[in-house]
């Protein structure tokens, strides 16, 4: 695998490659990260990924410099798992001067995991943009399970004529049904053998859909109370249009449910396409 | 000249081209925007124009409807100055649905021809972003005449790492140094000859900063006022930081004068760089 730093550099080393499938990361990989990277084969000719902690999408109540860095492990996993070109560019980098210039997503940024990180997808959206001026894939890989931000990028992408394919990679899983994510880690023995219930209740909401039901609120009512009375704190289970994550009275239209809910310190977040 | 409306046709077209040079207009095009097309062909290959009337970057009270469509004399004149592709998209092809991402710029968009401009330079920063993404020039040239939209432009391409060289063509001026522009032909046979006096009052100024005087303001207020004793309203004259157009006391920075005023129901802009 060959790691570039400097954007130059990486300009250099993808200009006669084939076409290119990017996966950017914030770096402390899980399964999940690497499922995306052997995804993103099927998509093109060269994979490259890229690590790289933006400070831009961190809110000031969240901690950027206590999120975890362990670059040389990952780079043993993306090694491992065929990644073509590493793209680990330096805060200087990429934010050579304060950022002025942002791109700026509509009232998606601010509904569900926005209206409790505000700024996110305004940082998300910006540097997404940067690396892809950076990188200039013809594909891009985003996981489904951080699916507001899937879909910010993905119409991001359209609206702006970006020549990228945006592709949602599936949320890897594990037996029980616990979506990977780096925070598991924090959760205790207790809370790990309660956290698939989350999962459970999106698959019992979308049984529900199937089966008819149309009342929408009282399935996010009943599902969000379960929740909480087994010692959760929910901050959203809402089932929106897929495109752009409004809410519908619509069942006819391609629907998923979100949901993000606390157990102790550890925030988790899922969703399920129907 | 080959003339493509379709992003998909055009990117094929240019696909196997050398290095690029775009020259995005909206048309209605003077000698100005010839000599545009000109130095072009000095920054690269292969010369793309494009001509799109761009509503998003039109005011409530700005006529977009009533804005010159001169098309076929546009081409007859790009096809003489040489140049080798134009696109012309239609507003189907580049806005097939409403816009909600923006590319948002910080402070310079809301001074300056910002104030009296609301929302202008969010439309060109982002309709620029979008043409840029379906040519995906190696340069491109913009008219110093419209000096805060070149800032506005250069600063976000650096800021977004989009991987083009940002080049301000020079202003082209009538032997008397009134800036060619389209609205010098609503000027009557008396304003016209009126109007070099905004140029005359630039140099004045510049020769007075070359000479020592660092009293800025003292220098914009007697401009203003000459200007409005012979009948003209003026928006602004201002000396500014060529680089964010911020004020400044510093004459030891790379500084720019810019002017705004009416003359009749003509509103004529112009600038000189010390």
């Amino acid at each position: 695998m060959h790691i570039h730093s400097r954007i130059a550099d990486l300009r250099g080393a993808l200009a006669k490659r084939g076409r290119i499938v990017f996966v950017p990361t914030m770096g402390n990989l899980h399964a999940g990260h690497i499922s995306l990277m052997e995804q993103a084969r099927a998509h093109g000719d060269t994979v490259v990924a890229s690590i790289f902690v933006n400070r831009l999408q961190f809110g000031p109540n969240e901690d950027f410099d206590k999120y975890p860095r362990t670059f040389q492990a990952d780079c043993d996993k993306l090694t491992a798992a065929g990644v073509d070109v590493l793209f680990a560019p330096t805060e200087a980098d990429l934010y050579p001067e304060p950022q002025e210039y942002f791109v700026e997503p509509p009232g998606i940024q601010n509904i569900l995991d926005g209206e409790f990180r505000p700024g996110h997808f305004r940082g998300v959206a910006t540097v997404v943009t940067k690396l892809f001026n950076c990188v200039q894939p013809q594909a891009a890989l985003f996981g489904k399970k951080d699916y507001q931000q899937l879909m910010v990028i993905r119409n991001m992408t359209r609206q702006l004529l970006l020549p990228i394919d945006i592709i949602g990679g599936e949320t890897v899983r594990a037996d029980d049904g616990l979506a990977l994510s780096s925070r598991n880690g924090y959760l205790s023995a207790d809370e790990r053998a309660e956290a698939p219930r989350l999962y459970r209740l999106l698959n019992e909401i979308r049984d529900a859909i199937r089966n008819g039901n149309r009342d929408f609120a009282a399935l996010e009512q009943a599902a969000i109370a379960e929740l909480n009375a087994k010692g959760w704190t929910t901050d959203y289970i809402a089932i929106r249009r897929q495109h752009d994550l409004s809410p519908t009275g619509d069942d006819k239209q391609a629907l998923v449910i979100l949901a993000a809910s606390r157990l102790g310190k550890t925030r988790l977040i899922d969703n399920l396409e129907i």
